[in-house]
């Protein structure tokens, strides 16, 4: 169709009336196109920001954006295929954790991912602190890999989903990121344009998350869930905690040491239990599986072995020095100085401000202020205290590892600062606020 | 000051907060400066658009456009000065009315103009059509002929407001023009940055008008009253019918016509009614008249023939034939063909589409729909019918000025077809629905 004139897209959202489906799509692939600037982009996306989206509006969008590039099919894989992305937090190695486990398990796991920015961290920058390893597989690669070794974890490519490239950084640039719509719209239009037998998403809510709250992250939840009903997709999201660091490692290596240590039946936390309850749900959705028998199937590819040997042999495939899964610091780069995080005051653990957490972290390279920025893969944070927990004067709970003495000491006195004790119990808050399940896809059993 | 992330006065507007006055001023010149771009300054227009702006807003907006660039005073004018401007209709002639018959009652004029666009004429484009006359008058030149002759209508300079020129692009590209507070500081900006002691605005309201209702035009008229007061300035603001074109004319060298007709005494309809009740305002703000004296000196200066041979001096002045104000067809150029309007129903006439009788002057070649376009200043439309009229069958009612027989044709019909048509008798509409005053400015005796 024609897009007449994209004004009166624009008019439309701004006076808060239905935007048809067919013009709201030729707004965006013309936009993608290159036919509709960025101002008139900029003004719909405030528009939309401060109007809303419907659940027809953003799946409109949402399939404008995959159409606006490629998509990545998995034929030929004889193993039932999932994806998992989390909406980003600070110390959320459960990728790293889930792929090999969830593979070890008979699934097929195709994650394309993204690279860490501002306070959250990313799985390829994770994953690249491995000496060796590549992450710009080829689709081809990745159905070879995925097929042969059960998981791979690559680099998102440009052709897939350009608009939404496109679109997030006006949204950066025009004060309209946090609108959950266009959330919605920009993560599932990631996952949508690869051809997964379920997609299993984690929307972190909480200090650590750009969603402060449950509520709000249940809210952008159930706007992924519909939207991969209304696509004929199967998806199960999770809310859960970020009002504290979910894992103990923020930084890159850090964070592959400690996957392999959960991966090793180590790590009793939050992170492992995460980790768990996603792989307990792909066996449900995907392997016919009961709660129970999902969970044990689960529990066993660690106990096992199986899925650090998977885990191994992902890295091998990527170029990368397995032996990282026995020794990790006999692979790993380490940061020059280690500096003891040391409690500064005596009494119960009562609030954390994750993101604070996260922005040191970036300071001390471990993640990027800006696109492209380099990162050092060596530096970051170990943070081992949680809500709820007694601190002691002098008592450590942590480390940061940095480059040098100074930058030790001022992320140690920002970690610190970002502590909130006081005299009373306080109730550990719960790992995961629920589940929503976009339903089977229509048509299916 | 520091502008800061100017993303923040965005997010402020957005979420519907007040923006400090400080802030809003820094993101406007920092814009005029290229250091804010289109996309960030398009979402800030879209934002405000749907939030509204308040008075201290719409005012610090408006100082920070008149501030982007240079002002002009009138100092050493002996008379006192006055401007006057309309927010655009159709057949809407008064300025060239009333700047020599201001002038002739003792007051300076001096009137710095745009040129049409879209459905509504431009006064720079009327007066050019008086084979010579120059509108690109410099400062100097035109406070010598306001003291010289009384009046001056001159092109808008482009250092005078420039931050108003991109923003007025912008909101055109970007489907957020019909904003009152944007609307009010882009009149209103172009009108402070010239140093009168009374700014006479005209806002218009009906078909053939921006404003659709008297309800609309008479929110912006005091948004444009509260915005002169804030300023320490003086404004008398009307809102008036545009539901019906307002003179007779609409094209620009039959604008002329019509305009040296009503100064030679005749035109007894609502262009010389209007007229008159600003230049009575005028004389009541400026030269201590009561409303009686006021009005009598205004007729006075038509009928005595010094508003005539004003306009005459004003005109051979800016480098124009000056007979063409005792006969006008003798200078102005003239369309090939001329063909009637004959009414095509009995009736009364109920209602008209002045708008629509704009757009098809506009394809006759007498206005441009986009800035820049070349106009024909011999074409347009003459209609003499008015709401209430009652029309015969076969009457002529009008005629249209053309290039060829088809596209009189073409333009008759449309006029035709704008034209509702009843059996009741119809109560014609006020000319005036009422004013508003600034009040005098603070500290004025």
């Amino acid at each position: 169709m024609s897009v007449g004139d994209p004004r009166d897209v624009v008019a439309l959202k701004r006076d808060g009336k239905a935007v048809p489906e067919v013009e709201l799509r030729a707004f965006v692939l013309a936009y993608g196109r290159g036919e509709v600037g960025d101002d008139l982009a900029a003004a719909f996306l405030m528009a939309a920001y401060i109007r809303g989206l419907s659940a027809g509006e953003t799946l409109a969008l949402t399939r404008a954006m995959v159409d606006s590039g490629g998509t990545m099919t998995l034929e030929g894989i004889s193993r039932p295929t999932v994806d998992k992305h989390s909406t980003g937090g600070v110390a959320d190695g459960v990728t790293l954790v889930f792929a090999p486990v969830a593979a070890a398990m008979g699934l097929a796991v195709a994650k394309l991912s993204g690279r860490g920015l501002g306070h959250t961290g990313g799985t390829l920058d994770k994953l690249e602190s491995i000496p060796g390893l590549r992450t710009d597989l080829t689709p081809e690669d990745m159905r070879r890999q995925v097929e042969d070794v059960g998981c791979a974890v690559a680099a998102q490519s440009p052709d897939l989903v350009p608009a939404d490239g496109a679109l997030y950084a006006l949204r950066d640039a025009t004060a309209t990121v946090a609108s959950i719509p266009l959330i919605a719209a920009s993560v599932m239009s990631k996952k949508l344009c690869v051809g997964t037998d379920l997609i299993l998403l984690d929307v972190k809510a909480g200090s650590g998350a750009f969603m402060k709250t449950p509520r709000d992250a249940g809210e952008l939840a159930r706007a992924c869930t519909d939207l991969a009903a209304g696509w004929g997709r199967r998806a199960r999201v999770a809310v859960t905690d970020m009002s504290q660091p979910l894992g103990e490692a923020v930084g890159n290596a850090l964070d592959v040491a400690e996957a392999v240590d959960v991966l090793s039946g180590g790590g009793q936390g939050r992170l492992r239990e995460l980790t768990l309850q996603f792989a307990q749900q792909a066996g449900e959705a995907l392997l016919g599986m009961d709660a129970n028998e999902a969970r044990a199937s689960a529990e066993d590819a660690i106990s096992s072995g199986r899925a650090r040997k998977t885990f191994a042999r992902m890295i091998e495939a990527q170029g990368g020095d397995p032996r990282v899964t026995d020794e990790p610091w006999s692979v790993l780069p380490r940061a020059p100085v280690v500096t003891p995080l040391v409690s500064d005051r005596s009494g119960v653990l009562a609030r954390i401000d994750a993101e604070e957490i996260g922005r040191a972290a970036v300071d001390l390279g471990a993640g990027r202020k800006r696109k492209g920025d380099p990162i050092d893969p060596s530096t970051g944070i170990v943070f081992r205290a949680r809500i709820g927990d007694r601190l002691d004067l002098g008592a450590e709970i942590g480390e940061v590892h940095a480059r040098d003495e100074d930058a030790g000491r001022a992320a140690a006195r920002r970690v610190l600062d970002t502590l909130t004790v006081g005299d009373d119990a306080v109730e550990p808050p719960p790992l995961v606020f629920g589940w929503t399940d976009s339903g089977p896809p229509e048509g299916a059993p």
